[in-house]
């Protein structure tokens, strides 16, 4: 893992990293990092936006470091003829009002084979940091296609203890790997989501095995999720990542 | 409104009182109520059941004044031959493991038309209380038969500011109640209540006119709120209560 350029906003560094060729940024709080959150974006994000910039941010600030990678195809990472064509079906769906969801359900699960790995890996590379080694693993964070990435993510690597998911529906893969996640989860639901139908997005939260869950879902659309959602958000992610180091015997 | 008599535990006093010959209690916080929460107790229960006792300490503790009326045919009030079948029958329906939501959606329906009234007049009396002129109203907690009170209240009383539903399915009159409410809300749904069909619940939510209402799902039974959902929803209306305070003109 090597940084690159580094830069502070209120006590918060930014510090844009590549690892095994995969860019990324890794946000550090003032003090010693009470938690560490991996943070995936969605959809034709990339570790830098807007979004995925404040998310960051208020992490930081309640104690947190927070690892993005640019998504495969996304951000600074070269495009495959395949991320070229769905990305331009799924732009052009959903201009036309006709249905993405399938489209963007076959992109989100090449997508998760691609990252999976990356995001493993580099979870190695940050808890060897020793200013990381008092920490027992990781949370994480990742909506929409973030989701599609963090369901079988979270399902194969212990060393993460709570996840905030969401935006997203059931599909045979995600609804497998839900049923084995047994820890506490928040699940984000749009009630008016376009891109995800309402049954889709309840389903895929009834397969999550843990008993530690809960759905929240508000009016508005895939876009809209409420500012004191976001916010409620970061403040249950800090909480289950003190959990966790607290109870972890070191 | 007379008071009867009176009990303090960690500076909350609880006054036991008769209003239009309604037994009820009404809880105030040490100092200067930020607030007055108007706390319906469920089916079967009374002003002084455990978890009616527990949100208003843990409401007052934040700030609110809380009142809990007897609901008819509950507490220390008279049961008619019509509670007492309708009481019998769900009991007997519960434990048989047959469905009993279609009786206990005709007793909430029965319920409701008697206690709105009770409520409204009780808010009157409160309001008019010196200790309360400073409050330019009320927020609701009821979930289960509470909010097929509730929702109907709430639609039809312009100073109830804020409300926290849940655990009820939707009936024609819940529907078209729903549909009149304007003012924030927070939803609790049980994700296997197996007295509130799934959709149901889910329906009744989608039914609410508000565009600041959010839909908070824990997995576990009717009874099995869970703690963390129970503080959080102190939280959120002692918020609301203050943000309607504050932005009255007094």
């Amino acid at each position: 893992m090597h940084f690159t350029t580094s830069a502070s906003v209120d006590g918060v560094t930014g510090r844009d990293l590549v690892h095994d060729g995969v860019p990324g940024v890794l946000w550090t709080p003032p003090g010693t990092a009470t938690g560490l959150v991996l943070s995936a974006h969605g959809g034709g994000q990339h570790k830098h936006a807007p979004g995925i910039r404040a998310r960051a941010h208020a992490c930081a600030v309640a104690g947190l470091a927070v690892l993005t990678l640019d998504a495969p195809g996304h951000g600074d990472r070269p495009r495959t003829p395949d991320d070229e064509h769905h990305a331009t079906e799924i732009r052009a769906r959903i201009a036309a009002g006709t249905d993405a969801g399938p489209l963007v359900a076959e992109y989100n699960a090449l997508q998760s084979a691609r990252a999976i790995p990356e995001w493993r890996s580099a979870l190695d590379a940050l808890l060897a940091l020793p200013e990381f080694a008092h920490l027992p693993g990781a949370v994480f964070w990742g909506v929409s296609m973030g989701s599609a990435l963090g369901i079988p993510l979270v399902a194969a690597e212990p060393r993460v203890v709570a996840a905030v998911f969401g935006l997203i529906g059931a599909t045979d893969q995600l609804t497998t790997a839900a049923a084995s996640i047994t820890v506490p989860v928040r699940f984000l639901l749009q009630w008016d989501d376009r891109l995800i139908a309402r049954p889709a997005g309840l389903a895929l939260f009834d397969a999550l095995a843990t008993p530690r869950k809960t759905l929240h879902a508000n009016p508005g659309g895939h876009g809209d999720v409420p500012g004191h959602e976001l916010a409620d958000a970061v403040r249950w992610l800090a909480e289950r990542a003190r959990e966790a180091t607290v109870h972890t015997p070191s």
